[in-house]
């Protein structure tokens, strides 16, 4: 058995539990930040699952690298990979993979190429949205001068950051809020990107087929 | 005659109708919403009419629905459809099946292809917005701390966040009127992309043929 | 002689008159909005030069409509030059057509589509922002609670406005003011659309190019 | 030996050194500007060392024109050369030709069209974005009613600004900052477009690589 067949079924055994894996870690971190009338017991017990989760990570990347057999430039090679190892709140974006282990298992058709494209994107948008105003919301808490009094307040801003409308009613103010915010940014800008791209090609597909083909199938 | 002739001649008959019934579904509600002023007897009618449209959209979903003789895979295939028998004040949205009906029986050559699809986003945007700001400045109206005083001022707003300018003096403050903004971006967006889009294909289109032909037909 | 040859030659011989008149048009309407100082006499001047060419810009405009021999088609087909003798501000936008009459005259090779799209849609954008600064700041002037002082503000606004940035720290409070912005936005935005696709796809091909043709020309 | 060979050669002997002279004046200029408690010993030296790199970069155009044997035509054909000639500041935006000497001395392969693309517009908007904060930051400190009173607020001004979310917290009120900002708007807008585009284009090309060849390489 060589190392590319040993990686790629290392991917096809660890992809879905591990995808599990980083909702927990999602979850149990916004009850770490949300649910602050919980008992100093079960904050830490998130703490913990957390930390475990994190350290599975770091695992299931060594073993890969490992297997691959390269030496750094496999860092290069996986910077996805790389980066949700280091930020684990980013782990669901590594949607794609799942997606593509859980279709070769049932055969299926796969649905068309804008279809996926808006709702990988728009999917990853979401969570972005979601750990970027859950970490930005631990950040501003309490600040003085801050804007941002619930949680209510960070999706706001995130909804408003990353559609680019930006009102201002509600904005971070410390350091970490604002450097959070800008790496925000940055993603959500070239997400947002690819799911306007994917719609206006998508439509313009519809309109196309139309003319040529007669009765749509609407 | 099988089921897709059936369907597809259902369509032909009722999507002319059920556009007129969508246009006076929009009416009854901004005239519920605007017109404070108005007798209670004048505000009961307009719900009535909005149940009795509402009612008749249903209705239409489910005889489609029947007469394609398909499972759940119906909701699957048809989500605008789907959308906009939950959410009426969407409907106008339907625009695209409507011209192709009104098309069909005319015979007329159809317009060219970004033509249409920056008529069909612009309006669809005018739809969502005028839809959007009736539906925040009924959530908004006498909130404490409100910046929405007027439907000018929820007008002006929604032409700000569809644009994704968002000067941010005119914001929602309740949890009902965000939702409906954080709802009304991300549809907003992907139309917006599709216009710009499409308008920039056209011009390039237009450049070019320039180039090729010679004196353009202004 | 028949029509199509008639109106290409009236196209050529009034293109640049027809230019300078536009700019001389809102030189004109700029000194009566910002010299404020100015002797009434002078004032009064201003509004007939502006009379004087829109009567000419509608004589062009049903010239060129007679010798058409269409009837309301030549509207529908027209919807620029319709546009610019109902809002003459907007005149200078018909720089495409006038380009391409100097181009015609001189023989000189073309420069490339990005280039000229880019050019365009900047001008464009140039033409419309100074514009709509203008009128918004007419309409705001006075204004009680306004937050647009100096024409500085105004032009600061519509910068802000039509890069969809949005700061919100001058914004048009009157209604008249919010209308003109709201076609600002629309205008806008498109145009925006036509710079940014057309320098991505410089970009692309000149990154392409370098990657087949070895030592780029810098 | 020809003038063309020549120029080629001058720019492969220069490019590098220059590149390096950029980021020092770069350095030089952020010094002058952030370290405000520096003895004016120290802050004289960095505007001499400005002034001398400025001398060199003058120097270099000079020779590159003369070398070209063109007239009037080398600026035109040369914008960007010419533009950081008079900007300084934005000198590391000739990232291209500096990535172009260093690959051919290499004879390594090149990363993909879309990496390319991305990794250059989001390291000139980087660079922009930087150089920008500086400018802005120089002329508001101080000046009365601004809010921008740290060089950090400046940084998340112009994030907020090339992102296009402008929140409006942080503004530059005085007319040099705000026509700074004005040109940092029109270049960062364009340079985004280009983020998104490619970022989109590579987003759909790696979804139609993985239906057409199975089992992705991740």
């Amino acid at each position: 058995m060589d190392d590319d067949s040993r990686t790629a079924r290392w991917g096809q055994d660890t992809e879905i539990p591990l995808f599990v894996a980083a909702l927990v870690f999602l979850a149990a971190y916004a009850t770490r930040v949300l649910a602050t009338g919980l008992p100093a017991y079960w904050r830490d017990l998130c703490w913990f699952v957390m930390l475990a989760l994190w350290l599975v990570f770091v695992v299931d990347y060594a073993v890969r690298w490992r297997l691959s057999g390269q030496g750094l430039r496999f860092v290069a090679g996986h910077l996805l990979l790389t980066l949700v190892v280091v930020l684990p709140l980013l782990r669901p974006l590594r949607i794609v993979p799942l997606y593509d282990e859980v279709q070769r298992g049932r055969g299926q058709p796969r649905i068309s190429l804008y279809a996926r494209v808006i709702s990988y994107a728009g999917l990853s948008t979401m969570i972005l949205g979601f750990s970027g105003a859950l970490t930005v919301y631990q950040a501003e808490r309490g600040a003085p001068g801050t804007t941002m009094h619930t949680f209510g307040d960070a999706v706001w801003w995130a909804a408003s950051t990353l559609s680019t409308v930006g009102y201002g009613d509600v904005v971070p103010v410390t350091r970490l809020g604002r450097a959070i915010a800008i790496v925000m940014m940055a993603c959500g800008l070239a997400l947002l990107g690819a799911v306007t791209g994917s719609f206006s090609g998508w439509l313009m597909r519809t309109f196309t087929r139309e003319s040529d083909e007669g009765p749509p199938g609407r």
